[in-house]
């Protein structure tokens, strides 16, 4: 028999993405959140909560790994079919995954899962074993991943969370992920040298670039609490739009303050994340960085003696590697995936 | 200023697909089939009209060439956006396909198209220079290309008609392509031995395997008009359930049998398509067949002197080509359609 | 300390390829015959001794299965190093192949094999579990597998016995084979319609079409004792060549010529080798005589009752699979290899 | 008619590789030396002078670009064919390169070219239009590039002076290139911790690295004339090997030292190449010295102010990539080719 459950009264539902701990309904913020069961039954709806005014939400649901479905959210409360018709006997892993980003200039932009519905059970979920949290720009979001190669429109159907190279990275080692990103911004400025739009700064609120009260209800910009998912890996990838700034002749920043940033976004990441390996892995979008990132990262180390920051170059994209908006496609991704899990593979 | 169009008030719009001639609305009953439009305009809407017992329809849509959604069709009518917030002064292509098959055993399914809401305007679209009319089971179908390798249920989830090597055929081309298959179906019978279930039985229809008073009302057992759209190229991938009748013991039909149903079926494409060149490609699932069916392939041709009838093994899919419910992947499928497509070209 | 060996004296040597029984020396005729040795020694030499008027004989040497030398063989008798400053405690497998074919328009072309030199011994040699015959033309032969795309000079240097659709088959099996082929030749005819030139007319010899007073004493105008090496499969891919003859006008012979010849081929492929799956493997560089070769392999077997002859086609060579002088290049040939042995494994 | 002439004698001969002014015979001391040639004529030969102890010298011949020919010099002076029976009117462009290392181990080691014999003429040759030299150890010598992934022997079969990063790189910008590169070698120290095998010493040299009194005589000790051939790109690949170095208990330098020496060997490079751009690429083989490498390479430029000087990682050699004796195999190479290239395309 069909019964509607509320999320909190799941036991078994594995959660992701930085969030709340709010589970009625449970907001997912970051590209990349969603949610996971193992559900041993012949059909599965979820019911979700979505807005926007510019930039819709989008989402992509996993059947035992495969990627099935990919929609837009549409305005309102929805009851959407995961699968249907299937064997009731075997248990379905089902990921729903949230493809577009956190968007910063869309207040009204927003998903939320209310309950799951099903005839069926939801069986326990094994535990991965790493976790990951990955921090970054437009590159980090999957922007360009989805779309013809001419497109330049800034739309959030671009946009990936299953196909990134964090998202890969992650599949590797069958790992739990975060993803901190926002298309356009840096350490110290985003690509039009905005220092106000930079990650550090909202590091340790909950999603605190979102804005309008809205998102203020909903607690994104609460302090998170690190201290209920450690990440054993944390992975910086920025300083492609801060590079663009310094193009722009009226920023009046130097390099120097670029690489104190770096320092001082270090020494917070750290401080919420006293045991993970960190590694800024960067050049995905052209290497002019590697030495401004270079220097901060050995001062870094330096001054403080943590060993466990890394610096790695992630392979350019080249030509034929291309998505949608100058962005990297897939095989860029995973080239940056090959590159990057195979250096988390030497240091764990 | 957004308004909502009828599909027979729309001049620029491409319907794909085998159906009948009614507009209001547009029934998409093969895999395959759908529509096309370039729209001027900031958003676009389908207004798509659904219905099913156990199997819904899936279709994808396509934004300037590149797959960005793809879903579930949910019952009752319901406005879905294919875009939204983009450049309206740029023209998008966009392409509706139907990705599961016409279902025979369900005689609720079905899915239509009443009507398209924009901002925008409806501009000309270029005429496509071939035409190929695909003939199968469920290789043609898509059936497996998605869906993990492990998964066994039969559910409409798993089909395409984006990435079969029919669509990926017709793509090398920009080529106008029509699909007229059904899982499980042959020449002369089903994989279990039903030779009700036979596609020359039904080539003559408009859908006339489907099933129920609603498929009469809609026209699927019409007679087909094959005039209105005359192919260039015929291919016939049918033989791989035929071959698993004949390893059944109560089975009472000889290869002889086979053979005739195959030259029978040849005259019958032949007799509505007289211009059309036409390839039995078989081989994805297994070449056993190839003797018998080029020994029926030759005979029709030394009977009637037609010598525009071909045969070509299309390659088998190998380990690690597999996609879900032992059927061909996308490896597979695109393995058939580069030598598929360069027997065309070698051809035409 | 070194020494010599002649190769009737070593007891652990794998002589491969289509010969005599004479060992002093041992003669190479056709392509990808050869020798094969497990060496356990510090160093290895091989003497040959080679001739040629217009085209000089080229050899690879596989070092534990890998290519590492290929080669002219200069005129004369020659000492050649095979491997030197190894471990003397390791057992090296070392397989010497002549990548040009048997030269039938060259009748000093020449190369044999007197001796091998060591300080190590002869270890034993596996017995491989599947022995393969291909019959075929240039595409057999391997000819175009080296060189540039743009090169148009028919010369020794551009073929392969080592990369060639049958070598790599043999590969994916660890099987022996043997190869017999001829670049422009056919069954009724080669590519310039000389009768003369065609395969089976020589097929019951040790390597017939060779011409000159030294190929007669050598033994290549001998019968061939089939009882010595009875392959599992035969692999005939011939047609190619007949197919270019019936374009030119003069050719006087028909179509049914051309299938009579298949017929009476297959009928002397089977009387030697009566225990073998025969495959006839057609398309790699076009796929015109597949209805003639189909009917004549349709009619051999319902003649004769026969069920062990097959037909496939193996897929053309496309744009950017190309080898030198307009023939299959490597990519080609490992896709025919995968096609070809997929069959093989599904038979066997 | 036949007729040899003495490389002095060759006006239209291109001489690659570091060497000295000696064209009686032109010694080839480094991987990636040879000579490059354009000949319209049917047949060439080359007569080259080999010597060695332990490791013979490897060659691989380039007909118009594609590789034909590789084997090893046999000892002593020999009339090797590099093409025969050819169109007498087209041009063949012939490149012969030297495929093994310097042999710093072995004092007898030796190659040479005393003179070509053709019935040709020697055609004029294209300037290439950058020039490109690559410092590093066994991978840019290529070893492992050839031979089985189990081979452990150090011998010089296994190496490549064609299909290195090196050489791969250079083949895309249709660059000449230089290679001074030692197995085992470093910056500061070889992997065993001695001082003396580091590749600084020897940079002012020819081939300061050879030993032995012909060597001497040949002109390999003596100071090169950096004015001959100035690149336009240095890529120095070391560290690897001193990383190594300091994982010996026994091993006394530091990390500092290292970085000195880093640092004392731009300048050393800049002394003699003052206008190019020099790239550090590492990580073929792991990234453990990139916070030092990067450490220098950043003082370095604050000392100086030169900002012609670079950092990449080259991506390190995965599962699947590894040829003989657990270094980079080709698919490596051409992984590392593609990442540097692209950043050299992106500076020049």
């Amino acid at each position: 028999m069909i019964k509607e459950y509320k999320i909190s009264e799941i036991k078994n539902i594995k959660l992701n993405g930085r969030s709340t701990d709010c589970l009625e309904p449970y907001t997912l913020f970051w590209t990349g959140s969603g949610f996971e069961v193992n559900v041993k039954g012949r059909e599965l709806w979820v019911e979700i909560e979505a807005d926007y005014e510019e930039q819709e939400p989008w989402f992509t649901v996993l059947i035992n790994g495969a990627p099935v479905l990919r929609q837009m959210a549409p305005k309102g409360s929805n009851k959407i079919c995961l699968f249907r018709s299937r064997n009731p006997e075997e248990i379905k892993n089902v990921r729903f995954i949230k493809d577009s980003q956190a968007m910063h200039d869309d207040e009204k932009c927003m998903l939320s899962i209310h309950s799951l519905i099903t005839d069926g059970v939801f069986c326990s979920i094994d535990e991965r074993k790493l976790k990951i949290e990955f921090i970054g720009d437009s590159i980090t979001s999957g922007e360009g991943i989805f779309g013809d190669t001419k497109e330049e429109d800034w739309v959030s159907m671009f946009f990936s969370g299953v196909y990134s190279y964090a998202a890969l990275t992650a599949e590797k080692f069958k790992a739990d992920y975060r993803i901190i990103s926002q298309s356009g911004w840096g350490v110290l400025s985003s690509w039009d040298g905005n220092t106000a739009n930079a990650i550090p700064k909202y590091y340790e609120k909950v999603c605190g670039l979102l804005t309008g009260d809205r998102n203020k209800k909903l607690g994104a910009t609460d302090d998170y609490d690190f201290k209920k998912w450690q990440p054993d890996v944390v992975v910086v990838n920025l300083g492609t739009n801060d590079c663009n700034a310094f193009e722009m002749p009226e920023f009046t920043y130097t390099i120097e303050d670029f690489e104190n940033e770096v320092i001082m976004f270090l020494k917070k990441i750290r401080k919420y994340n006293p045991k993970a390996d960190i590694i800024w892995g960067y050049g995905m979008l052209g290497y002019k960085m590697t030495a401004s990132i270079t220097r901060a990262v050995n001062a870094y180390t330096l001054e403080t003696g943590d060993k466990k920051v890394h610096f790695i170059n992630l392979p350019n994209t080249r030509e034929g590697m291309f998505g949608s908006r100058q962005h990297p496609g897939l095989k860029s991704h995973k080239q940056a995936a090959e590159v990057l899990s195979d250096y988390i593979m030497g240091m764990i």
